[in-house]
């Protein structure tokens, strides 16, 4: 059937077309069922399920509506003549029902639902069925590697034109805990002072539950959206980079797949280990190190878990023929004093600078992970590596090379005190008892600091006066919470005296 | 927030609001989180997802575009003045996760699931992850009660002012098995002979998977959707009625959850029990008549599954104090002559008018489950219950009961040959070889008689030359299909040649 397009700017996150409901009978098409779209004498097709609307108010009979996704992936201009027709249920339905049965799927059965949640035919039921299935049912390892696969080879891909692609990865939901800057500038440098043909392009993302991510930390100081030539070009100059990976569509099939996820907070460890290791596919790294934080409060709760985690990664990381080292760290507290956006690029900098009051917590933690991967890339023993990473950090090279990812991503370190003032309301949270300190839970930090604001108000977060171990006397300060305005800041007052989220003792 | 209201007379089957995306951005939404909507000044609310829109093409940034079941819900007139907030996740989310983790739920949580579905609260996808938990988690027999009663507090009820209310349903996925206008008749002029106080209400569906539903094949000859007050009207005059149990809104719950359900054609058992016996709660029935046919090819396919299960809908009945009998009857072949609409109407016909060439199987089947439904709720033995409902069809007294219903349902039994006309080409199915017929398939025979049109074409279907035993020549039909169109007739011709529904041996 032919339909003249009707644009209406709709923006649904997903392709939609509404059709006049007398079309729609015509046709024996329900709600939420689905019709193939072309361009009038077009190949390229597109899937979407319909809306119906009756009246004039918005279609007439010949019209049809469009999301914007639709306009733009088949380059659609209004008032153009469209064919539509209906269309069946995926294949991929069927192995999504398999799999909810419990059988195990092949790669190709993988491909086909990964490549039809990519292209939009899935509709997000369907997801959620899939996303049920893998969280009930489970994947065995060929079942995680095929569906890393698909995720890469439905997505676009990096490829620097060095031999060498180095990669790192936190699991943690440790706050505060900032190494990925440390890192690559250190590595970065070494990598220069050493003659390495190596590069370290990192990708990073946005916060989703925690106070802040290393996209958004690195935002207060440089653009961090670029297009992928635009990150070779960065690459180029500093054989590094400090982006966010959201809009470069690596992988996308995970970003569809976790928004489904998130609806019940699953996080099922097939769609975890998929999901890390196919965005390292996609960058082409050829050493990724991996560190896994444990500990009362992190993601895995003990050694054991945190053991049994690493064992899964390197299984499937050899199917894949991924070069792998995977390091286990504490994750009971938040490292660093900052948490927040701007509190922790302060903290960051403290380190670089090697300033007197700088978290020693976190500096010794990005020394152990920047030696270990400098140790896996070149060969050298790590006591080598770590006399390499000290002098690179001590020197200020690290500092240096920093500043030369922030100016390569369009920003500076020039008139810093600006950039990085803190939240103008403040308010210090102090002991009730004398004591030393035994608990700081990361799941409380993360609700108060974005109660506070953090992430969308850079400047909201929670400065760390104390670590676990310390001495506190009574009245003394523990933590400082700052916000953007006096409401923000009251409510994550209240909440953090409700919810304690330090225990003395 | 104050926004306008813009009719769009969008029908999406679910509540869905359309917001300006500045103004998104503005109360930092996104696409498919939840708002609340009420007008301006009431109480009333609804919570629904937004999607979003740009420009000016349909909406003003003061204005917001709602579905039609927020107008009507909310009464809302074009340019009124609403009030929206965001919205929370509702707490049933929660507990559809802990069912997800294999917990037990509680009546209170799986009544604010069920509710939460009703009232559009919970998007798809987490319908779906409910509907997946209960597929693979299972429900114990005191959860699978509390999701009976909460689907029928949750929905209207219909109460009548005789003490006896009499229902039946059949479980079978069995083909022409159209017992239930013959039950109803013969039910309801044994309750005027024998001066009953009873009533047997009975609410059918139309075809989900199958040829023809109850509904479906009554609206051949009169009207099927009715008000509560209308069904009443009805059943006072006749002490019974056939109507169609869609638009009545008994247990609602249960057709939002089969809409998610027939995604991945899943049937949880759970989910089956409570449908059922909630829709006979709804009714306040006082003698149920559960029907369960097993053999190769029906929904249970040997005599223990369905052993399993007349145990299952025992256990649960008791704790919901419903009074119910169960019978398990042969499903290893379609029963009666003809699959379709118009097509199973004549065989009904031809039993109470009891023709020469009428259906035995139909009619014995019908005479059986009459017997045990009269045995059952006037405690007679089953052998004088046979003598009555016999009595009752021989002599006519059900064909002038059946008219009598109709005509209450505002149709006749005059001009029949009109009204039951075949449909315009045909075409005989012949046997390949001599032999005797081992086998029927329902699955396929509904699936041809599907392809031919029927139940959207009432006139469409197959009637059966043989049954399962007969004797077979060579060259003789087996089965003749129906159809309003030649395209149709050739289609499904071609799958009934491709997949043979009938096997000879």
């Amino acid at each position: 059937m032919l339909l003249k397009v009707k644009a209406l700017h709709l923006l649904a996150g997903r392709p939609i077309a509404i059709l006049h409901e007398e079309i729609a009978r015509y046709l024996n098409l329900h709600v939420g069922e689905r019709i193939k779209i072309k361009r009038y004498g077009k190949k390229k097709e597109i899937v979407a399920p319909v809306d119906l609307t009756g009246g004039k108010t918005i279609l007439n009979k010949d019209e049809i509506a469009l999301s914007q996704e639709i306009f733009k992936n088949l380059k659609l201009r209004s008032k153009e003549i469209i064919e539509i027709s209906p269309a069946l249920k995926p294949l991929s339905v069927s192995f999504i029902h398999k799999k909810l049965d419990g059988q195990t799927l092949t790669f190709t059965e993988i491909y086909s639902i990964i490549s039809d949640i990519v292209n939009n035919e899935l509709t997000e039921a369907e997801v959620a069925f899939f996303v049920s299935s893998v969280y009930l049912q489970g994947m065995n390892f060929d079942e995680i590697a095929s569906m890393t696969k698909a995720m890469v080879k439905t997505g676009y891909q990096l490829k620097f034109d060095k031999p060498i692609t180095i990669d790192k990865h936190s699991i943690g939901g440790v706050e505060g805990n900032r190494t990925t800057p440390l890192v690559v500038s250190i590595i970065a440098s070494a990598i220069d002072q050493l003659k390495l043909k190596a590069v370290m392009p990192k990708t990073s993302s946005r916060a989703i539950t925690s106070a802040a991510g290393t996209a958004d930390v690195i935002e207060t100081l440089a653009k961090i959206d670029f297009s992928i030539n635009e990150i070779k070009d960065i690459v180029k100059k500093t054989n590094a980079c400090l982006v966010w990976g959201g809009s470069l569509g690596l992988a996308p099939a995970d970003d569809k797949i976790i928004q489904i996820e998130r609806i019940l907070s699953l996080d099922p460890e097939a769609q975890l280990l998929a999901s890390i290791l196919s965005k390292k596919l996609s960058v082409n790294a050829s050493h990724v190190l991996i560190d896994i934080s444990y500990g009362k409060g992190a993601k895995m709760s003990n050694r054991s878990e945190a053991e049994k985690l690493k064992h899964k990664f390197e299984k499937i990381a050899k199917k894949l023929n991924l070069n792998i080292i995977v390091a286990l760290t504490d994750g009971t507290q938040p490292v660093g004093n900052g948490i927040g956006t701007i509190l922790e690029m302060k903290d960051v900098l403290a380190i670089l600078k090697q300033d007197k009051d700088r978290p020693i917590d976190l500096e010794n933690r990005a020394l152990y992970l920047s030696t270990k991967l400098l140790s896996f890339v070149t060969g050298m023993s790590e006591k080598q590596a770590y006399i390499v990473t000290k002098g690179i950090l001590i020197s200020g090279e690290a500092y240096k090379k920093f500043e030369q990812i922030i100016e390569a991503q369009r920003g500076s370190l020039r008139n810093i005190e600006n950039k990085l003032r803190l939240g103008k309301f403040k308010q210090d949270m102090k002991a009730k008892q004398s004591g030393i300190l035994k608990e700081i839970s990361n799941k409380k930090m993360a609700r108060i600091a974005r109660l506070a604001g953090s992430p969308a108000d850079k400047s909201a977060g929670i400065y760390l006066n104390k670590h676990i171990g310390d001495k506190v006397k009574k009245k003394e300060t523990l933590f400082t919470i700052y916000a953007e305005t006096l409401a923000k800041l009251h409510y994550a007052q209240k909440v953090a005296e409700r919810v304690m989220p330090m225990v003395v003792g």
